[in-house]
Formats: structure tokens, C-alpha cells, sequence
């Protein structure tokens, strides 16, 4: 099984906002663990959550990890996730397609707090 | 010195997005790190910037660490956060208001995306 990550960011009209995600793919990339991993957002720039998965299939991923970067995503954003993921899963039904859940509240994002705080 | 952390957060019509700042500072008060910790928004949920400072100079913090909870800050919100911070440092100027970088590409956040892509 082949297995891309798409990496999904709100998107912005700010340019270096953007790049941050494509920064992150580039270290996910890095450490070998995943075949593809490809940068997409939800609007405002390129490529669209479709384009990139439609990228991820070209590749030749049979697997789809969908993680959103979302400090949190409410319902309008989850939805709006769901229903790509469908039309995704019903245009390449031999591929699987897998919405992860966003960063959120995970326990290492007080770290990052900590650390932030201790900063000069 | 007595220190407080003023957590700032760009604020939602969601009330869940609001939370999620909440439970950082519960959080982050349960370390016992810091005498205060003190949610703040930047927009469109309260308390203000300017409010929750005031609670924290009020609680009796000599020094205040300012915390954009923010993925990415751009060059607007950068400049609505500084001058929120020599705003307050005019209003009181025997307490010392510091401005943290952003949660931002911290090494940590690579973690936390590769947790939420091996979780089912």
C-alpha cells in the first residue's frame, strides 16, 4: 500500500502564511515515513483540497491520509472536509481516501506554550 | 516578581474555538508555573486584549508574557499585538508587558501532525 499525506491549510491571501504549510510538508517529507505528502487548502490559494488529491492519486497513492491544520475545526470546516473526502472517495473508488483529525488541543501544544513563554 | 500570562487567541462566533483557549490556560495554570494565566481574544469574543491585561495587572502581576496562540501571525496581526503591548505599558508603566513569538512552526508541531496521522 502506498500512502500520501495531504496536508490541508485554511489558506490565506498572505503569502508567507501559505508557505508555512508548504514548510511542513517539506519536514514531514524529510523524515521518510510517508511515499507523497502534498499541501493543499481549503481557500484562497493553490492547489485546492481536490487538485491535491487528485496530485496524490497521480502519484500513485492507493491510500490517502487527509490531515487538516487547523488549531480547530468547527463544524462548518469539518463538514466542508467530509463532503470532499466523499466526492474524493466516489471519483477514485479504488483508492482510500481518510479525514485525520486536526492539531486541536493536543497535549504537546502546551509544550509549545511553555516553550514559547520562555523565549527572550 | 510576580508573572502572568495573558493568552491571546484571534477569537470566533464558535463558541468551541473560544473554549479550546480556556482549557489552554487551565492547562497551563495547572503546571503551577505561573502565578496567573488569563484568556484573551483579539476579536469578536471577550475578554479583550486590554481587558484580560488589566485583569492580570488587577490580580497583581508585575510582569505580563503576552502569548499569540496562533499558527502563523501575519505582519496585521503582528502590528495590532505590539501596539496593544506599548499601549499597556503607557497605562502602566511600573509593570513590564512582553511580547511572545506565535505557536509558529515549532519543532513540536511536526509531532503532533504525525500523531494525528497515525490516529484511527
Amino acid at each position: 500500500m502506498s500512502t500520501a499525506v495531504l496536508l490541508i491549510a485554511h489558506g490565506s491571501r498572505r503569502a508567507e502564511a501559505n508557505q508555512d504549510l508548504v514548510e511542513v510538508a517539506d519536514r514531514l517529507r524529510e523524515t521518510g515515513e510517508f511515499e507523497f505528502v502534498v499541501p493543499s487548502y481549503l481557500e484562497l490559494a493553490e492547489p485546492s483540497i481536490p487538485d491535491g488529491a487528485r496530485q496524490c492519486v497521480e502519484l500513485g497513492a492507493s491510500e490517502v491520509r487527509m490531515l487538516p491544520y487547523f488549531l480547530s475545526a468547527g463544524s462548518h470546516v469539518t463538514r466542508d472536509l467530509e463532503r470532499f473526502r466523499n466526492d474524493l472517495a466516489a471519483e477514485f473508488p479504488a483508492v482510500s481516501f481518510k479525514l485525520c483529525p486536526p492539531l486541536g488541543l493536543h497535549p504537546l501544544m502546551l509544550e509549545i506554550v511553555r516553550d514559547r513563554l520562555r523565549e527572550d
